[in-house]
């Protein structure tokens, strides 16, 4: 009897680092996580995490390993290095050089929003599309973006950073350096820091008002919307209404079939997604008005990074004909 | 002697329609112009179209017809339709429909910006290049994008819309019914737009004040530009400025190897080039700052719109093996 082919799905995060052995149909047969440790030499990470994957292998009767997959902030598809990773003191890591002492199987990289988009494609809601976009929404905004079946890397490996178009070019001040990114508010910090800007604003009454600096968290003014707090409900309301109104110029880009959000941002449903599928629509091009569904995710969340880093790999194998 | 196969290239505007043959190589073999008369039933602009057609392709000593490429506004790549075209009274066009009573060849049909992106890349100066984007500057802004390779058609097959992307949400007003748009600024007309808000909002000398309504046309905005007129400069960067940093969220969509300018707002050179460069560059990314090329179209303008429909068709006809 053959071997059951399956892959090693890692996600690199700036605390933990996940990996779990993925099938062909998107079954996650076992998964572990170990600390990242940024501030020592990659190696040892790579060391670290031979190890305990090579023991969840172990355990996995009938099962040959074909490839790899990596998802990280700032992996480069082509180069399949990370460039610079934002939390950890890494500058550079040829992450094939890591791989190639413990595993000999083809690795692919990319970052963990392409990884997320490729996860969509091939085991979630985006089976069978061709034209779609997927929307992290974490501490951050992350985004991939397929077209005709291919998630856009561009020229230098990069493509696909919706979260640094520019809302207000006079606006709230970006990680990257720069003013008024998507990101700085339509994100869990962003929601957190619009929640700040309504408490200075005005007096009205609300949940939030009095927390300690620090104590602020998104699940917090989820609670209190939900609770019917008023300034909560405008912070998802704002927050809702500009990532709609650039959902609708990304729609003019790539003229997509479908938009997923994805992450922890989330889980606020309703209170998130309304307002985002009305602003939207009403700043749709008329051609696309009423084409282009916003959807959740279809991948499950605690699995998706190790899901969306196997599916990598897969479609790469796929596409050499390999398996 | 096996014929040499030639393919037809048809631009429809709202005012002529060309056509042309072009070689595989890009050479346009000859071509001619007819009034379009969108008031009139589209059947008897074709049949027409078709008799000037078939006299140059008489012409043609040795040559065969293979394929019919057209760039029409609202061409839709995908149902080889035009549905609702600006500036003609059409309501819906079934091109291949209305081709076939002349001649029996493959067609393909797309909009002008995209067919402008594939004579770019078959004939001018993004061979070679996979992933690029070209803007056409003229009464509007038009956009065609490649990914990959391959025009970026989208779920509906009305993808690359960058000129309706929004500059400014309480901006002015467009023709597509919406505030703001890249178009109202960065086209002929926004130009001409920015020069009379310029002129209303002080008094200022120029050479531009004065003219009665509806004189106003590029051509002399560029001209005082050129003889140093300080608010026709002041228009041109504007201009520039608002088209980079739109640009720029162009790069972080599909990561763009270079952008081409394209179309009668470009014969102004650097006045228009380098402002845009300028605020392009600066509000880029910083993974992409110094990456992307800014660059005039390799396309010949006079036959750009035949050589683009021209090369829709001769790309479709090599995925398809024919030739």
């Amino acid at each position: 009897m053959q071997n059951l082919p399956i892959v090693l799905g890692i996600d690199i995060g700036g605390t933990n680092t996940k990996f779990g052995f993925v099938d062909r149909e998107g079954r996650c047969l076992a998964d572990g996580a170990i600390p990242t440790l940024g501030d020592q030499p990659p190696g040892q990470m790579f060391q670290r995490l031979h190890a305990g994957a090579a023991e969840l292998l172990a355990g996995l009767d009938g099962c040959e390993l074909a490839g790899i997959g990596v998802g990280a902030p700032n992996a480069n598809y082509y180069t399949g290095t990370i460039d610079l990773p934002p939390n950890l003191s890494w500058p550079w890591v040829d992450l094939r050089a890591e791989l190639a002492p413990h595993f000999q199987v083809p690795v692919a990289a990319t970052n963990d929003a392409n990884a997320a988009a490729m996860g969509e494609m091939l085991f979630g809601a985006a089976r069978g599309m061709r034209d779609f976009i997927v929307i992290t929404l974490g501490t951050g905004l992350g985004s991939g973006i397929v077209v005709n079946g291919e998630v856009v890397y561009g020229f230098s490996g990069f493509a696909g950073e919706i979260g640094h178009t520019i809302v207000d070019p006079a606006g709230r001040l970006c990680g990257c350096g720069r003013r008024g990114c998507l990101e700085v508010y339509a994100s869990a910090s962003g929601l957190m820091l619009t929640v700040a800007e309504l408490l200075a604003g005005n007096g009205a009454p609300s949940l939030l008002r009095g927390l300690e600096p620090g104590q602020m968290t998104s699940k917090l003014i989820f609670e209190a919307a939900q609770a019917g707090d008023r300034l909560a409900l405008e912070a998802f309301d704002r927050t809702g209404d500009l990532l709609g109104r650039k959902l609708a110029d990304a729609v003019a880009y790539t003229g997509p079939e479908a938009i997923f959000l994805f992450g922890g941002l989330v889980s606020a449903g309703d209170l998130l997604f309304d307002p985002t599928r009305r602003a939207m629509e009403a700043n749709l091009l008329n051609i696309y008005q009423g084409t282009v569904k916003l959807l959740h995710s279809g991948v499950p969340e605690g699995k998706a990074a190790i899901l969306g880093a196997g599916a990598l790999i897969w479609n790469e194998l796929a596409r050499a004909g390999r398996n």
